[in-house]
């Protein structure tokens, strides 16, 4: 059994092209090509644990994902977030790979996951960047939306203004022209892509602060507890997708709204089905769009199949 | 991350006596001091996955099992079975071990589990152990049973009479008198301590085959597909006891015998209160006991902790 280091993962990703093999998982498991048993969840008292697994028809291996938050880790100098992914055999169950990439693979899937929804669904003239939150999956996506769209401009907000000012530094420095909004709304006034990634439990944007043609890509929330965006702001949305219908019944910005009643599920499309043309978009430039990303462990195959065959070469 | 290969684990547990701390992990399980989320099941094409995984309060390491049986190996020379298992710390959720036992681990931990029922609730005088099934648990449980009982008398019932005389021939050679029976009747008919360890789905054993004074060790049955014994075996049993009562409802003998309304829920004992001596097994020679196995995490966790210390000196 291979073991593989985060250093060695790092390097394989690089010039990989993910996008259009994470495509292809969300097209496999929303045509039911795929097996997604619901998310294991271990909650520990120091911690919480969640296991996501499944296995793809027709594809060389079957992944489980094992991801854990440990919140008192800062205090002790460790990050809080861990991870790990064991690749298998499709055919013999025979175990190939440990991959220890704490995590990493896991931002980046779920990164390229904002790039896949808002290539789908947002105007492709975006003009400006709107980031809420300043952590890892505040940088990854602004990164990964960048090749898609000609703007490089970035209006972020955050609850730690030193970490808000480490976010401007950093990201003038990778080439992006970032302003700094004193409230979350001031993100949505003055950006039309929109880009939540916080672990907040209270909805930071309401109906009211969204612009007509605006796209959300909401990334933050994948429990059934955090929630960045009011339920109206979903039912105000002209389109809602989700990366899992069956995931986001139960975790996620639409959990919470169709718990609020303020959307039915009848309106709710399944990412892999907008990609496959089955389904509608959006249609003008004036509707406001939705990307609810949860997290399918279709990703984690599609990235943990891409790094087997680069560190195989 | 420390990997330990099947043979290093082999070698620490030489001298171990697991019997202890599996029967702490099970009276840790009935008095709610552990975790044990539904077991994963991931189901493909060629095989199936299960995932076992969970966490004993106050305990060091929690503990994911990984176990997988593809029946097409046996025709590419790979054993059928696979098993793995994670050893994260509880405090912090850092991986520190990947237990490469290849399922040996689950395979030991289930016959020491037999032997913990079978002290429980079989009388101490036992004359003769049958067996149903001729593979590994079918040797391992007599072995875990052999230090607990005077009997070294042996009564085996196999379908296959290549692998019975294999068994004949192993189990002779370890030390026991070994008959062979021409049914599973007839192993009930000369035994006094049954253990079922075959992955039958249709029932080997009814209750007419069964004499009073029996203890069975339903063993084989862990999923809700597979059963050894009918119903009626369940019906007639005077003690009735389940690993997991939770487990229980869906999966093994238990599930099975429910299902068919042969017993209800309440007659059902859980085997850490019978352990801690809060409810009483057998209180008579002429009784009738039955200990269901589905495999619990707790077990996992408790053998996984065992190989870190003896493998950490």
């Amino acid at each position: 059994m291979k073991i593989i280091e985060r250093a060695e993962i790092e390097e394989a990703l690089v010039g990989l092209d993910l996008l259009p093999l994470i495509q292809d998982a969300f097209m496999s498991y929303s045509a039911g090509r795929a097996v997604v048993p619901p998310v294991g969840e271990l909650l520990l008292e120091d911690g919480e644990v969640h296991i996501k697994y499944g296995a793809i028809r027709g594809d060389r291996y079957y992944v489980i994902k094992v991801a854990s938050g440990f919140y008192g880790n800062a205090t002790r100098g460790l990050p809080s977030s861990d991870g790990l992914m064991l690749v298998f055999r499709s055919d013999t169950g025979e175990p190939e790979a440990l991959l220890l990439d704490e995590g990493h693979l896991t931002d980046v899937r779920t990164a390229v996951a904002g790039a896949i929804g808002a290539r789908a669904l947002a105007r492709p003239d975006v003009e400006r960047i709107g980031v809420i939150g300043t952590g890892t999956q505040a940088r990854l996506q602004v990164q990964h939306l960048a090749p898609l769209f000609e703007t490089r401009s970035v209006v972020v907000w955050g609850r730690d203004p030193i970490r808000v000012e480490r976010y401007r530094t950093d990201m003038s420095a990778a080439g992006f022209l970032v302003e700094v909004a004193r409230t979350p709304a001031g993100v949505a006034e003055a950006a039309d892509l929109i880009v939540t990634t916080t672990p907040s439990t209270e909805p930071l944007l309401h109906a009211q602060d969204v612009r007509p043609g605006t796209h959300i890509n909401a990334i933050g929330s994948d429990t059934t507890e955090k929630q960045e965006l009011a339920a109206d702001v979903l039912a105000l949305a002209d389109v809602v997708v989700a990366d899992s219908l069956e995931q986001c019944r139960t975790r996620g910005e639409i959990a919470r709204a169709l718990a609020a009643g303020a959307i039915g599920e009848d309106v709710i499309i399944e990412l892999g089905e907008l990609l496959a043309g089955e389904v509608k978009g959006r249609t003008s430039t004036e509707q406001i769009t939705l990307f609810d990303s949860t997290g399918v462990a279709v990703q984690d195959i599609a990235i943990a199949t891409a790094v087997m065959d680069a560190t195989a070469r």
